[in-house]
């Protein structure tokens, strides 16, 4: 679906491509065109003919069929830039087993190429940040006047700012698995840490890309397409992605703290088996040596033949057990 | 609460706001305005009314509110410096389990504003380096006539400094747990060193992020704003803060050496279960297969028929039980 | 096998080595030189005595006969630039254990000089990359008219998207280890995983110090052998080697968790493997001794010379057995 | 304590307080001051009135009272260099434990004044390297006349000289300690090695802040306090910690390894252990169920009525046990 | 021994010391002077009275009495360089285990002096290095005539390819361990993994040491005394190092993979261990209670009146037996 909005004398309209062709001869005002999930023939004719956007840049667009995306980056060509952000979502799963995390980390790409009066926005899975910013436009065309720059930061600005409920549910997913190591480990445990840290460092990889991405930008590195005033608001959108590969990074370190957490309980039920384990045995081996020994089939068996026999023997075999349990109890086994 | 000090003529006043807004008209002498979990009125009126900061950086502010507060960052708005600064403390529990640890870091915000001329302080928390500054400029005006890069200075000097006791309350804990580890440890050592590597990570990222700040104003970068003879001072903040982590990072290997103590200790204690349970069962199951041997139901049983039968075989396991507990005591595993 | 293409005037001739010594007299149009595989004979005359190319490059050309070939890298001779690119393969392996893998990463080297007019290309072994380059030449000519700079890019941009295959192969390797590691691991999955790394590794440090130098090729260092236009897609092949590293460091990251993972289901294994083994001594070592109790040779036995005395004891020692099976499932040992 | 050296016309002249005020009103040639454990007294009369040096340097000098002093660092005031350098000090202990170290790393502190004629030492506990340099002077009074920087650099070297045998003291440990780790490992083991590596992180984090703060005064950085000529001593001080770094970076490594083989060290003899209780019990547990077989009370029990059942049984027995042991041996456990 | 060559005119003599003397004081042609194992008089009247070096540099030649020589470096003293370089030898002992390595990493020291029409190399142990280059300059004294620069470069060109055959060795080292790690993994196999990382990571740090300092010899930064010309020679020299240091980090990786699987290895035998324990365990303790069951005492026992009471529990104990083996086979623990 192709959206192209035209803004000139402070009034907001909706183009046609046919319109834009004509517009382009002799372009006044501010253009936005964004292309979601377009058809070749849409692509061909936008990106191509009318704007004769360079074929690597494009081919680069297109890399967002693919399940990852391209990953993010900013080049110049002089007239205008081409930027790729990744919005990232959480996807949930259906049916895992019930120690297993339900939901993971996707990524996806956003292409946008900004000249100074065109933005053009390019992605083939519809964004909420997007469809936000076409809102924000229809009730207040003021918003597109101030420059493909600044709708573009409002764009990225939206992107990041959805990052933090992901973080939000990693913390939680976090929160749920230190339960789970400290209270019933399991294999699924395990499993399910390995595949939150794989999460984590996906989170991680994309903000920090796209921070170094977002400090070129705010730097005034590409200073007549991204006006001075306007850097303090991608400075801005860069402060958040700071923020979010630092809690990355403390998030990657506890899950590695998990990691040796659940060895250590592991390793710690495994002692609590083989104490309970040495109990039994040391207290039930003596026993059966005691009442081994007066099964021999002697003539002459001490005790066999008195009445208080059995009764002394026990004792003896309750004393042994008794005295084997003050034992551990001494030394903190039980 | 909103407290004004005005400095003139080496004279100190409070300032109401509507006297502020009269004073800011025709601006003399120097001001420093904190702000001490305003209202949001007051943060309407003040910072945006009349001082008319920008408002990225009065959002920033307002991100105090959150549980964790913004990153520190300095940031150059021409006429004024924006910092934003965490001051760290350290929270104590009610009721945790005996072995676990019962303080916490958390930290909070503080966000000032810089002209030649201006201070503005602004926190949701009560700092108590705030309140030591108010309470020296009421004591000699002088120290706010030195300008507001010196006075902000002396607020961050005093949160560093502020810093030492929580990290030898860290230093205390990892000798706490140092002790559990090699007397009793247990899950929960295990749990409180996870919890205390995590604390330490957190002082030291707040100290790392603060230090590169603090570079950054000591070396003269925003040279009007700060005086070249200040940056001395800012300079000796900047030690303080390089001492910081440099503590920290120490800890951090000094934690992580005791995770690897607590899991080599667990394992030294299945060791020994083991060789207990080898030593019992290795003296008694001989014994075992000696008493099964004269209980055999043959009519022809060697020493069954014998007196001192129940004696000679008493001394055979006597001989077998003392002959193996030579052999363990040989081989050091008693 | 030596092949030279001649372009001039649109038209594409295949020289042979006396045309080239004739042709280099008065050069003229594009000149590309193959070597595959070249005899040294025909190393010496047409690098050495037609080309006079410095001694010390030719020397690092004939590196690529070793096993592993020499490191990428481009040096600057003012006239020319040489460039070392490795490609790399995935070699199959015939009659391994079933659960080990099947193939394994090997680099080979392709070494190229690039002046204004001339490329010479010189690999040991044929590269597909290089075929195609030749096959598209003679489609189309005019391919070699864009010059040597845009060539050798054609060549290095289908090596590197000949990595694409061998990634998605390890990746379907780690699926394939990851299965193994929660289904039946086995010393070869260890052994198998160590490989993988092993080979992952190995694509890492290839691509990455590719990236490197297509970086310093991308930013117009070498600006007058590599024109201004070009460099753009230099900075295209480059942005693939960025995205081959991220992907070799996440596999990196997962093999390292598949590790852990190993060493968790093992030590799992044992885990369940010792809870077997203490369920099983803890009832029978008890009924052992009921046993033997009963089988003591006392006069005076309890129950012995009843009707229902094995009733009894048996109902006893079906009592401890239930009772004891109850006990481990309450510790959720079963 | 406080020396006063006045070095004048190739005379050296000790000074008292008093005459160092009068000569500091007019200054001729070259003054070196130590205070050893100054008094806050002749602190406040030297460094404050005589010599006006600045409050935060003062201050930073008087953290040397601490436990561990202030990290190394220099600082430049314009007419004088302010540098903190870290003697590093092997204390012994008494009365440990005998697998435990009876040594460990200290810390201590020296402060610097250098101007071009004037050189201020300070520390609070003794050090060889000033009481040498003292003795140097008084032998040979031109060693003064070199000038403070050379003298600076004749301390500093000393003191980094020092470290050496501290390395080898380490250096001995972590011999020590590898015996301990493959001859009789226990838990003081694992709380050395521990303690070593603490001390060797030690070691290098105060090497290497004096390796980069020597770096910085060798490059001619404080170039007419440090005169060019002199720069040379100071690298060759550089070139002493470089080689120190060095030395404790590959010290950790082997202590990474050690701590490696401990754990692999005591594994192995849990090995052993279970081992020998799985041949015992292998061995022992059948040939219980042979003798409780013959031991059962059917009236046809096979062999039971026979003279050779004993033997016969006995023979058995023994076939078994034999079996067993050459199963084991076969399979390499023994 | 002291070898002074002379060349000029074509034309290469040796000379004595006293030749020399007489040569320096009107320095024409070109001259090498090789020290090896020199005696202190000859450094003496060589290095300080003929040439007048600096004693600093001197001092670091001589640092190569000690066990490992100096790091490498490069100093600038304007009229000459001063190189320190570290041939490696791979040491072999004599009669160790059979399971250890029987070869040791050493590293030496080669001292260089380089000024226009001067080489000087200092060095305790004989280098084939030099020997060689002596050679070469006997039979061809054009190759003095390139100066000292070019010499020097055929030195450490040789130096560094005498590295390849020890890297080879420490690979032929991993693969003998890989070996004994999957076949016979004990105690010694540990210690020689760790032995072989110690000498990975001691060549590691010598090359990359060296790297760096070739790089710098390489880039041009000692202009005059290396001419451009020779740069490259010496680019080429880097380039070497460059893969020596590449080699070393995939070798440590390999070693430190290694580490992990002889730990895997251990735990996965111990799992055997456990699983033989618990079969035998689980197998004949309920036969033993069934052959106790029937050797109670009681008057009335099921079965042993009856002539086919002990084939009917015979066989009873076989389908227990029986039943148990398959259970286990299909847990697949056997």
């Amino acid at each position: 679906m192709v959206q192209i909005l035209h803004f000139l004398n402070n009034e907001l309209r909706r183009l046609t491509i046919k319109e834009l062709a004509h517009e382009l001869q002799q372009p006044t005002g501010i253009l936005w065109i964004d292309l979601e999930d377009p058809q070749e023939a849409e692509e061909e004719t936008i990106l191509v003919s009318l704007l004769d956007l360079h074929p690597l840049a494009i081919e680069d667009c297109q890399r967002g069929r693919e399940e990852e995306g391209h990953l993010p980056k900013v080049e110049d060509f002089a007239d205008y830039l081409f930027v790729i952000f990744n919005p990232i979502e959480r996807v949930a799963f259906n049916g895992g087993d019930p120690g297993e995390r339900t939901a993971a980390i996707r990524t996806s790409q956003l292409s946008g190429f900004l000249s100074r009066t065109l933005l053009v926005t390019h992605h083939y899975k519809p964004l909420a940040a997007v469809a936000s910013a076409l809102q924000l436009c229809g009730k207040n065309p003021k918003t597109l006047g101030r420059g493909p720059d600044f709708l573009f930061h409002l764009i990225i600005d939206q992107i990041v700012d959805g990052y933090t409920p992901i973080l939000d549910g990693l913390d939680a997913d976090i929160d749920r698995m230190e339960d789970q190591v400290f209270e019933q480990p399991s294999q699924h445990t395990m499993f399910g840490i390995l595949q939150l840290k794989k999460d984590i460092m996906t989170v991680r990889r994309i903000a920090s890309y796209q921070r170094e991405m977002l400090n070129r930008l705010a730097r005034g590195e590409f200073a007549p397409l991204i006006t001075k005033d306007e850097t303090l608001y991608y400075r801005n959108v860069y402060d958040h992605l700071v923020r979010m590969t630092d809690l990355a990074d403390s998030y990657r370190d506890v899950v590695t703290g998990l990691l040796d957490a659940y060895l250590s309980v592991t390793s710690n039920n495994l002692n609590k088996v083989m104490k309970v384990l040495t109990i039994i045995s040391t207290i039930f081996l003596p026993l059966s040596v005691i009442t081994g020994f007066f099964g021999m089939n002697f003539r002459y068996l001490p005790l066999a033949e008195w009445e208080e026999g059995v009764l002394i023997t026990s004792l003896l075999m309750l004393c042994v057990a008794v005295g084997m349990l003050w034992f551990f109890r001494q030394k903190k086994w039980m």
